[in-house]
């Protein structure tokens, strides 16, 4: 049983949606919940990477595909985990892409789950779209975005895809957002800032809330190293941690956060 | 007549390709070339957004599209302009898709061109594949990349892709690389800096050269500015005109540069 199924989506590649649905799996695993992340970017897999799980295989077994156990809170399955080589370009034509990609969201043994976290490819095409009609039930979708103008032109096509595909949007999050000089403190708005919380206001969707700009995302993502545990008193833990807590409240669970709590 | 194609990939979304594609295209249309510049990514053209063109419509003809006309020496399709709601995603299926590309291809009355450029849409997918098919007599790729390991992993996919599609490699573009604090003026390493280089090597493929990560680009991005022309000094627009010499020499037009600088 999974009682939550997010999808993580964004109108453009390169805002950092991989690397968002990493943190708020492994954010939710570390508040108790019994979390799966699925990475169904089959052109450009990264979650393996960033959860630095790049060389393991998962095993296959006459029931299904077992996804890796991170810990005993968080399992995943990438689609980067059935290719030979990590080299090789997926050029697999649309009919192909489609059945491929059923198969294997429903071979994976997810057990028991609090949340499925599942990063969507980027953009407004068959592959998202697919996906999005394959999780039938899923309880909504979280849209990532950059603050520039450039990236919010996409977000606004992924709030309408969103909308037609009849899922809810659970809420947006603005990523690298704001950025502070590590020698001087001072801020540079290298891609701006705010520009995803005034799309939310024109769209009137939740903002979910900020993740700044900072090197220790960039740095973590490319070691494998978890920055939410290591680095849990960093601007960028503190942002995600928030951001669960509204993600929480939008989809009513304060009731069960409290109950955890006691 | 066009004498050289040029398309412009990434294994990923969001390393700056169109940014790069505006950009080459305005700089060797500044240097003298007669320059074509065709958006081809039909989930996220942001073409017209960069070159501040995104209200214009170009017009049809009994014999086919004329480009939008930037200056005497800049012209500009993209597929954008054949959109009526530009907040709308487009959700074509894979032979709907192909077809379309195909006839906006053939539609397109460049005239004589010296460059088209060519912004295809990021990975290594279905669109890219058979945009690149299409464009059968291209002169070679330019794959852009950022320096991080997360984007290396795709560009290595690029360059895979681009070897079995039978398409020459003119070089790697290494975008977003390294910054300096506008206060400070220190270095930082936001998405590092040198992968490209060594991914250059690595695969024994020339290196075009690096732009910096310079708030100039995402505001000009923004705002339609050509910074090339209007801020000529600037340290993003001499490291692109030194990537369009390396591309000059790479297409061994180095005799051609000196007729015209006599």
């Amino acid at each position: 049983m999974i009682k939550y199924k997010i999808v993580i989506l964004s109108g453009k590649g390169g805002v950092g949606k991989s690397t968002v649905s990493a943190n708020l799996a492994v954010g939710l695993s570390k508040k108790g919940y019994k979390v799966g992340l699925l990475d169904s970017d089959i052109h450009g897999p990264s979650i393996p990477k960033i959860l630095g799980i790049e060389d393991i295989k998962p095993e296959p077994t006459t029931s299904g595909i077992k996804p890796v156990l991170i810990d005993s809170k968080l399992k995943v399955m990438s689609i980067a985990f059935l290719l030979k080589d990590k080299d090789s370009p997926i050029i697999w034509r649309g009919p192909l892409k489609m059945s491929a990609i059923k198969q294997f969201l429903g071979d994976v043994k997810w057990g028991n789950l609090d949340f499925l976290i599942v990063d969507l490819p980027p953009g407004t095409g068959d592959e998202p779209l697919s996906i999005a009609q394959l999780i039938s039930d899923s309880s909504g979708a979280i849209i990532v975005t950059t603050p520039q103008d450039v990236a919010l032109l996409s977000v606004r096509k992924s709030i309408n895809f969103v909308k037609k595909m009849n899922i809810s949007i659970i809420g947006i999050i603005e990523n690298m957002s704001g950025f502070k000089c590590p020698h001087c403190n001072k801020s540079i708005n290298i891609f701006k800032t705010g520009g995803g919380l005034k799309m939310s206001k024109d769209f009137s969707i939740p903002f979910l809330g900020k993740i700044p700009l900072d090197t220790i995302i960039v740095e973590s993502g490319d070691s494998g190293e978890k920055f939410l545990i290591t680095n849990e008193k960093s601007k960028p833990s503190k942002a995600f941690m928030k951001i669960i807590e509204n993600i929480e409240k939008n989809l009513k669970l304060e009731e069960n956060v409290k109950t955890k709590a006691l």
